[in-house]
């Protein structure tokens, strides 16, 4: 099953996403679907049909209790930063308010407060139930499933302290979607692509599998130290390719149509625009 | 003006500390009550009052849109932890789950996953107004007022990766409160001493006065990236003397008893329970 959230004039709604059309559900948001539980989808039917090429697609979960971030979780990209896999996942977060829509806005700040922003391409988890204190077992049972997301940074501020944390929260930076395909229909992440475009040249290609901390691992992690909640997101970290290792450091310039890709998931289309 | 927010059976309530009673108020919380504006508190009114002695304290704001949390923020600290102060301030996070109220239990994991829970006295800055771009003068304009809280940390789970996030939101570890005390009535943080007693014993005490970056200054930067919200909190980094850099790590044992005291705020008093 896929499912999305969409803005239907001044409210939202979640959506199956069957065809060509988003089936438009008794939801604010994926996040209530998921703590109502995905057997009572049928249930909470409208009756109403957006096209999917008229669809606004907001945020898979709008606000979630937590949108988990994890850094150097692929080989290539710790490599490419100078620094070791990890031996325990690095784990950091991003405000509700960072988040946008699958082809919302990239909203850059003014060049006086940064021009560094960088994209990251990753695989986000969607949290489908609650857990604490979870094993590897009881965390891959609560995963609902997949989606797409860029962790888009402001690298000046991510790396002028210790703490990642400013540089990875930008209000309307980082998209999210287009819809959360369950772990039933997408199957294994091994063997599936991850790839982001920028103006129409590749700059990150990597495979799922290469993900050094596999999803329940990560969320088995979290869990031990507080309550994973329905409509929680995990971005799992990024492969290498990112502007920041790259020669000349090539920013995300106003006006860049970032696209960022995986197989079987979809595709994110955002345009950067500065403020 | 003192405000709370207090729990009323299944419901909680923000009520207005007047003498030995908090006066109830048609509001669910204090993030309420700014978001509706402080000039609006008397048309709140219901009449119900609690005495202070019965009154069963929540977090001070139940879910904010964000709480921040600031390290190395007092000169003492950071020397302590061999480190210099940092040239911007060093920002991370802690979830809403992580939240307890002035007098609730400070939760610990089973021994397994931590026995390194170590205490944090700290200013918390409370936001009253959205605002983001600010300088220094809108950013003061910004706050609310002020309140007492214990960034409670698991350093084990703090120190083993770059990002200290999940050693800093341990489920129900943080205590917020008891009540915000506005800018007006609280006066300049000068001056103004704070301290943290485990089982009797002062274990920090400093002066507000020797915050290195100071309340408007970290408004004004975190709003550089993002719309600080009505009822966010800002923990503002702790003085020396945590357990971590103490003689022999004295860990915070299962029925330790925590007082975080700042003049003119109050106290928080938490006993600290394993699960």
């Amino acid at each position: 099953m896929k499912l999305a959230t969409v803005r239907l004039g001044e409210t939202t709604a979640a959506g199956v996403v069957e065809g060509d059309y988003v089936e438009v559900l008794r939801a604010r948001d994926v996040r209530e679907v998921l703590a109502g539980g995905l057997e009572g989808v049928a249930s909470l039917s409208t009756g109403q049909r957006v096209p999917i090429g008229d669809a606004d697609f907001a945020p898979v979960v709008l606000n979630p209790s937590a949108t988990w971030c994890v850094g150097l979780n692929y080989a290539g990209h710790a490599e490419e930063t100078g620094v070791p896999l990890p031996d325990y996942p690095t784990v950091f977060s991003k405000m509700s308010a960072a988040l946008i829509g699958a082809n919302d806005d990239i909203v850059m700040p003014p060049e006086d407060v940064s021009v560094q922003l960088d994209w990251e391409a990753e695989l986000v988890v969607v949290v489908g139930r609650s857990c604490r204190f979870a094993d590897v077992d009881a965390a891959e049972a609560a995963i609902a499933g997949y989606t797409v997301g860029n962790d888009v940074s402001v690298r000046d501020w991510q790396l002028r302290t210790t703490q990642w944390l400013l540089g990875k929260t930008l209000e309307a930076s980082s998209p999210v979607g287009p819809w959360l395909v369950t772990k039933d229909e997408f199957g294994n992440i091994e063997g599936k692509g991850i790839t982001c475009d920028v103006d129409g040249e590749t700059v990150q290609a990597s495979q799922l599998g290469d993900l050094h901390f596999k999803p329940a691992e990560l969320v088995s992690t979290i869990s031990q130290m507080i309550t994973l909640q329905p409509g929680d997101l995990i971005f799992t970290g990024t492969p290498s390719g990112v502007a920041l290792s790259r020669e000349g450091q090539p920013w995300l310039n106003n006006g860049a149509v970032v696209r960022t890709h995986i197989d079987g998931l979809g595709d994110l289309v955002n345009k950067c625009v500065r403020l």
